[in-house]
This record gives structure tokens, sequence and C-alpha cells, in this order.
């Protein structure tokens, strides 16, 4: 038996089956017609949300839509938040539909084309500038078009976020400009005439360790400021990035966002003069949504081989690449897993669970405890509401992609 | 600087452009419109099937549709071989509409549902079965609409193919039915009158060891011989599937293709009396394709960080999720790359070759060594003709498919 990641504690049962959103998951299942189907639990998003409110009262809240952007659920977000956070035109055009202004939407992304340029300048999204030729394209096609750009600056810091999944700052990077090199730009758009918009600085994602995030966002205030002052010009913004992470496997445990709060509010209360008129946001994704969706299929096949069981279900590694471990991780671990009819039961077998797909990579559930499960029930793996559907090879072996809810 | 994999020799150019099927890609992107793009050399795969015909005369050639299911190369492969071997009801569905005739599709994959077996059984194809359970689904589903079932029992052997990079058999695996139980099978298949089609025995894939495949295929007909015998049915055919690897990285060397089919030739013509009226078919995928394709993409960007020059081009990860090292590989290393108008010119600095995705997994070239490369230029990324542009996340951060084209 290997062990399993959390379930999320929000998930409640009735009568043994799963709910999502206050409704049975086999319920969900017939509304939507089929498996597989990802389900997405709005209140779990919402209470996030509420939490953040909270924890950081003066600190902007921005939605990286790159973590999930399903419509429906784009479109519910957006007015709870301050901003939208893009990586590309489609999503550019995703966080406009969603009803979001321009203005509240930045765009980062280290290769932007002329065309997303364009786009992003058009419809006056500020454009994260990831180095001095993407400046040089950005004040270009401004004055091409006969509109003002509004330009930040992605700042490659020159510190790490301690034990982050992702590393984004430090060191060599393809992400935005070296620190060393940001004030010569920023005097550069200024002098161009565009507006500055202030700083990108991130770190560093998937972090579950509040005191490295916390001495992360104070360096990466100290550096805004010093960028600031040697620049000679005031950032209207320090986009501090995200970094907030969720525990996906056995033995991670939830971060204390509070704790980092209380630290961010202390240091934005006390900031520098260099920033005394600068707001500043987080960018979160996965931890607004992760933990609210689950995926859910139907075991196909029950089988046994070499005195292992086998269930074989009708989703796969084509939907939720990162539960197969194949996904920015080196070694694979088993995301949480239940069967959603028997929720909360006793374990009483060792399974692995298999995708449909015709290769050993689709393996979702390696040597795991469940209730006794057979062909027709549905499993339900969770922390599928961030890099899921959007972020897995939906057309590889020719199944398609699953289907969305947001309940 | 870090090493590379080999460029597929069959490449060609003039006045320093990279040919691919005889035109300079740069013409090819201006004839596609635009970056990034799939180009399929045809010819390079016909010469493949040319040179399986020559070494393996009396062995049926199958196409595993899995490998790059792009509609246009599978019409033109499809009147090449001997049959076309899917993974899905969307494979299946590929394969037909390529007008091959259903009798010689088959038809693999450990979760069938039944909507997919009906498809099969009333297309004619010969399902390849992966338990007892899909079995008696599959005898149902006859029943049920009228329609006598081509069924074929897949094999989990009780051996495995050594230094393949997946092991589909051997052991405890999701794959086929253990071999001690499938004489049973056979006689319950034959008893219920079913057309029973032979066995589908696929040891593992990708190797690049000609003496374990040939050990691995020896094994394979004395396992069906046996399986024959205590079933007492002859099989029509063996379906000893594929496992012909191609070479990715720095140090791989060509498959001896050769080797392989002067000894499946022998035992063919040798083989035991239970396997008389047997036909013995391989299935090729990679190896017929994958050198065969390069995606094209375009620099957007060229900058330096921390030292190192990077070069990031308008394609990524999203595209060829394999060349990031993100799939089914443990330690990333290099696939081969080219400036596409610099063709075969001197090395003349190391670059970081990452794609526009905001995320550090999407690196397409680590330390390479290349000639001088600019904004602007073409980046040929090699072995893209397989598990590529369908076994990618196409939506990941919402900058869409790559285009494909056959030349």
């Amino acid at each position: 038996m290997k062990p399993m990641g959390p379930i999320p504690a929000d998930f409640r049962s009735k009568g043994g089956a799963l709910l999502i959103g206050g409704r049975k998951a086999s319920a969900l299942v017939r509304r939507a017609g089929e498996t597989p189907l990802f389900v997405y639990d709005f209140a779990m998003a919402e209470r996030r949300i509420a939490r953040f409110r909270a924890a950081f009262p003066s600190i902007d809240l921005h939605y990286a839509l790159k973590a999930n952007p399903f419509a429906t659920l784009v479109h519910r977000i957006a007015p709870l938040v301050d901003g939208i956070d893009v990586a590309s035109i489609g999503e550019a055009r995703a966080a406009i539909d969603a009803g979001m202004a321009g203005f509240c939407v930045s765009f980062a992304g280290p290769g932007k084309r002329d065309a997303e340029l364009e786009f992003a300048i058009h419809h006056g999204l500020t454009v994260n500038l990831e180095s001095e030729g993407e400046a040089e394209r950005a004040l270009a096609i401004g004055a091409r078009i006969g509109v003002r750009p509004r330009l930040a600056v992605r700042v490659n810091p020159d510190f790490e976020l301690r034990g982050s999944g992702m590393r984004m700052g430090g060191g060599a990077k393809p992400f935005g400009v070296d620190a060393d090199r940001v004030p010569a730009l920023v005097r550069r758009i200024a002098a161009e005439g565009a507006e500055f918009r202030g700083f990108h600085i991130f770190a560093g994602s998937q972090s579950l360790d509040a005191e490295a995030i916390v001495e992360a966002q104070a360096a990466t205030v100290t550096l805004a400021s010093r960028l600031a002052e040697e620049a000679g010009v005031a950032p209207p913004r320090l986009n501090l990035g995200g970094g907030f992470g969720i525990p996906y496997f056995a033995g991670d445990a939830s971060l204390d966002i509070e704790r980092i709060g209380a630290a961010l509010e202390a240091q934005y209360h006390e900031r520098p003069a260099a920033l005394a008129d600068t707001r500043f946001n987080l960018e979160l994704g996965r931890w607004l949504v992760g933990e609210a969706g689950v995926y859910l299929t139907r075991v196909v096949d029950r089988k046994e081989s070499g005195g292992q069981v086998f269930l074989i279900v009708d989703g796969g590694l084509h939907h939720q690449l990162a539960a197969s471990g194949n996904f920015g991780t080196v070694v694979r671990r088993n995301y949480p897993i239940a069967v959603a009819d028997r929720f909360g039961a006793e374990p009483e077998e060792v399974v692995n669970v298999c995708g449909c797909l015709c290769t050993p990579l689709d393996r979702l559930g390696d040597q795991v405890s469940l209730p006794r499960t057979e062909v027709g029930d549905l499993i339900a793996i969770f922390l599928a509401g961030a890099y899921g559907a959007s972020a897995s090879p939906s057309a590889f072996l020719g199944h398609g992609p699953a289907m969305e809810m947001l309940v």
C-alpha cells in the first residue's frame, strides 16, 4: 500500500455519497450525461476569496487565469477579484469576455508575439515586459497604432522562493529582466511616454512554507523599493506573484495564509517611501481553485494481474496529466482518490487505478487503499481544479476531452 | 554545453537552408502562413515502410495510429500497410475514414467502454480483449446487435522487453490477460461462437536494442504456440506488438531492424505446428513516422539573464511536451535542434531554447550549441513525427494548437 494525499476538508457526504456543492456526485454525472467529468465547487473558491480578503485587507487579489480557464468559472470569479493575470492572447480574450476591464488585466509570458502585444495594447492591458527587446517592440506597436501602452517590468529577482515547486526567479531565467538592468529599462519606458505601471516580481510557485513566502515577499518589497529609487520613477503597482501551494501528497499540510497576510500587511503599512503610492497585489490561481475541483471517472473494468487488482477507469492522463505524475514532478505520488458512493468508508483492498489509455504512464492511483469497488462505480480524484483539464493532452489517443461543470 | 540527440540522417540542406521533403523550411512556413508548424515528410515514412518490407517479407505491417493520427498522414499510410491498430473509438473512426477495411483494424486498450465495443463489433474490427470481463461484455454486445464479434486476446506475457522505454508486459500490468488464464478465455470465446482472431502480445516499446527485441519476439512466438496448444484453438493472427525505438538523445544509435527481420523471418518459417496457419504482424508507429516530423517554431525574443542566452520561441511544450522532458522521461535531455536557415553551420554559442509558456517547465533546449540566432529565425526541433502534436496539452495557457502539414 502506498499513501495518497489529503482529501480537502471541505468535502462532505450524505449516506455515504460524496457531495460536491451540496449535490451527490452521481447526480452530477447524470446531469452531465456522461463521464469523465470535472466538477468545480464555486462555493469553495468563494470561501478562499473571502479568506484572502480577511487576511490581506490592504492587498489586491488577482486571479491567475492559467490555473483554470473554464469560462463559466472565470465569469463567476471576475467580479470577485481586482484583476486577472493572463499569459496569452487566448487568456486575454477569456478575461475580457468575462467582463474584466482591460485596465485590470495584466499580461505576462516570455514569448509574446507582435500580434499579442498589439491586442494587449489596443485593449489597454498592462503588459509585463519580459525583456528590453519586448519593450522596444511594445513601444513601436503603441506608436504605430496610436495607443499609449501600459507597461510594467517583470523582474527576475536576485533571490528565489525557498522550497517552491517551481522556481520562477533567481539565477539565469527565461522570465523577466535581471534586476540590475531594470532601472535603465524603467527610465527608457518613461522617457518614451508609455504609462509605467510598476513591477511584477514572482519568485516561485506551489510553496507550502509560509515562512519562505514571508521571506520572499519581504525581499520582493525591498527589491521593488530599490529599483524604484534607482529608476527615479514611482511604480503604481507591485505584483508580488503568487506561490501559495495546496497539499497534494501524503505529508503535505495546508498553507498558513493568515501568517503570510499578517506579515505582508505589516510590510505594506511600513513600506519604504519609494513605494508610498504603490498598490500591492498577489496573483493566485492554484490556491483559489485547485481544491475546488474533482475529476469523476467511472470504472470500466476490474481485473487481476500478477496478484494485484486493477481498476480501469474511463478517464486518464489525457484529462488529468498531473495526477499521473507526468507533469512537473520527478517522483510519481498519489493524489487523493475516493469511491464517490462509498465516501469515508473503510478501505478494504489495495488497488491500482489506471486510466483507459494504452500506455503504462496512465496510472492515476498506485497501490492505493479503497473500499471494494466494482465496474460502474464512480471514482473521484481530488485536486483537479487547477492545471487539470487545460493542462492535459486531451487529444492523446483519440478519446476526446472531458466535460466540465461548475456547481 | 549539454549534448543533443542526433538529427536524422535523411535531412538535407540547400545553401544552408534545411529541406523537408525537398522544400525549404522557411518556404513551408510561408505556405502554412504561420508558426508553430509540424511538418511531416511522407517520403521518409515511405522509405521506412519499404525498409520494413525488405527486412520482413513474410510479416504483415500494421500502423499504430496512436503515434500520429494526423488525418492526411493516415490517409497516405493506410494503402501501404496491412492493417491499423487503434486505441479508442476516435482512432477507430480515423482508421475507417482513411479507407481501411474494418477487418484490418484491431482495437486494443485497457478501458474500452460498451459504446466503443459496440462500434468496433458493428464495423467488424478485431477487438483485442484486455480481460475476462471485457470478453463477457463484448460477447453480450455481439449477441444484442446480432453481429458475430471478432475477438483476439491481448496477453500479458510472463516476460518483458529488456531495456525498453516503456514496459507493456511482465509482472502485474493493466494490459491484457495474464498468460496462465489465456487458454480458458480462448476456449470460452470459441465456445460462445465468436470469431477467434488470435493473440496480441506486446512486451514493451521504444527499444534500441535489436538483440533484446529478437529475444522478446522469440519468447512471444513460443508463448503464443504454448497458449494455442493449451487452448486447442488455432490463432489466425499473432500480433507481436512493436517496440522499435528511434534515437532521441546523445549516444542513442539507430536500431538494426535487418537483424531483427532475419531472426523473425527464421522464426516464422520454422514456427511450431500450433501456429502453422498463423499470420504474424508487427504494429509500428514511432519507428515509421517519428523521425519524419519536424516542429518549426520562430524566435520571438533573444535575451540574456545571469550570463546565459535565452532564445524564446513561439512554440513550446503545449505542442511538443516530450521534447521538454515532461512526458515519460525522468531526466530531461535535449532532442536534436537546428537553426533552419543555418543548417549544418558551425555552432557559435551556447543557448537555452525556451517555449513561450509562462512556466519553467517549458524548455526545449537546455544549454545547446547553435549558430548565432536572432529574433525572427526559425528553429527546427526534430523527432516530432510521433507522440508530438497529439500527445501535448494544446490548450494549456491558451496559445492554441500548432498547424500540421504533410509534404
